[in-house]
């Protein structure tokens, strides 16, 4: 099932995105989820109830034009949790940059590096990027696959982690290099408003297929910028998941960016940083494109 | 005035910590705020209406032993956004016990580094703080002043940042030094379930009085660990809320946990890291004790 958000007038109504159309919840029959974060929350029972909804009328899907698609959990109840330098090619190309402030000097990281941004970054597919956020006018964009967490928990082995996982997403984990660099810890650099493009939608785990065959792509004005599988994360999702919930509790509704790939714009020679105008587009197959223009 | 949130029963109620006792707000007359970021989010009006509730009737407070105080804010609405190396002898003693992996070499930071806790770290006053989630047996304690903002927004200047403060609470930021330093990002070693205990209580700013004069001791077993007043910060909270709000959007009800000053675990030798049965007591003048059990 792909799960999205939308904007209709002046409600957020979470919709499921069928293959004629857009279909939110609230115009279904029955007592089904009021939000995304809901419709996780509820887990297969709640998915279970929406198919049964969908199966049982032919309501007419959202006239297009006459809703807003936004991020498809438009306000996540904690920090994006996101892992650092997980592609070889983009951990080299990072640690070359000289923006590297946690590095020790290491190119490929031993351990993931887990960082986070904050809730209040995200904002949907379409939405403007504002640069001036980056006062320093090194402006980045980082495409990303997100996973969703559906049953939450601690102590989450690696065996075990795929059942924890609900679905996936397109993040764009945007970020001003030289704060990155120049606080040391990255969350400053990574967190400001808007630096969070995440959708079109949540793709359920059983809809994706095998994650570790997604590829993923992102194109700066229509120029192909990054190009990877899933299958080359240096940590793959079941390390992750085990490693954040070692001794942290995972939760329904938690969203982890699990790395980008080599290709961003401080990786060229000069870096090809993001301008005011600048359309960024990242694609995963079978999720869907995520653009944003740069203001 | 002073807010904390307790446990009776089943329930989760916000109440005021008055001379007489703790005054839930469910228990006074009137449509209250239901939890402690309710009460923040109402801001001004919401404290003005607790202050009238409280003056027209003479509700008993509950009886001691009937209630357990929790954190202030039992559940932050994102993580916790904490400061790091801002005491200039704690910067000097952390740079110097090898665990720095972000420092890039220097003692005392150009700019304030900002990294965040999850909120499921979040434990109240007397709570446990379970050791084996430092696998390593590197357990350290950072006692801190936090600060909760109240009128949210973004660009904040350090001329009007005050105005932006609701008030004040006790932060221990417990850390397991190994994984902090192994993981080059901070967020893991410092997120563990348990690893932020808050409280006992935030104490309204026009109540707190000068903020720099407060007085932060932090005590292991009875052992005097830290001892520092708050006028000594690197980056005064002026500072810092400028720092974070020039891109992000400060709400009400975020917690900023200012930095530790000298005397952390680590910065003995041998370092004098927690072990199960430690007790861990930070006191701040004005707003109380937050003591908490190592198991």
């Amino acid at each position: 099932m792909r799960i999205v958000t939308v904007q209709r007038g002046e409600d957020q109504l979470v919709a499921i995105e069928a293959p004629q159309g857009v279909i939110p919840l609230a115009d279904l029959p029955g007592d089904l989820p009021a939000t995304a974060l809901d419709v996780v929350r509820g887990g297969p029972d709640a998915l279970q109830r929406i198919r049964d909804a969908l199966d049982a009328t032919d309501t007419a899907p959202l006239a297009p034009g006459s809703f807003r698609l936004l991020a498809p959990i438009p306000r996540p109840a904690k920090n994006i949790v996101c892992v650092g330098k997980n592609y070889v090619e983009h951990a080299r190309e990072f640690q070359g940059s000289g923006f590297d402030s946690s590095s020790g000097g290491q190119e490929v990281p031993d351990l993931p590096i887990i960082f986070t941004k904050a809730p209040t970054s995200v904002v949907g597919p379409g939405a403007d990027v504002i640069a001036s956020h980056d006062a320093d006018g090194t402006l980045d964009y980082e495409g990303e696959l997100g996973v969703v967490i559906g049953t939450g928990g601690r102590g989450i082995t690696k065996d075990r982690a795929y059942d924890h996982v609900f679905g996936y997403t397109v993040i764009n984990d945007v970020t001003a290099r030289q704060a990155q660099s120049a606080h040391k810890q990255w969350f400053l650099g990574k967190s400001c408003d808007t630096f969070c493009p995440m959708g079109p939608a949540i793709v359920t785990a059983d809809e994706a297929g095998a994650v570790t065959d997604l590829h993923l792509t992102t194109k700066v004005n229509g120029e192909l910028r990054q190009d990877a599988v899933v299958r080359d994360l240096i940590f793959d999702i079941p390390t992750i998941i085990e490693t954040i919930s070692r001794a942290i509790t995972l939760e329904p509704g938690d969203i982890i960016a699990t790395g980008t790939p080599v290709g961003v714009a401080l990786g060229f020679t000069p870096p090809k940083y993001l301008r005011a105008g600048d359309e960024v587009e990242v694609e995963i197959s079978g999720i869907g494109v995520l653009r944003n223009r740069i203001v």
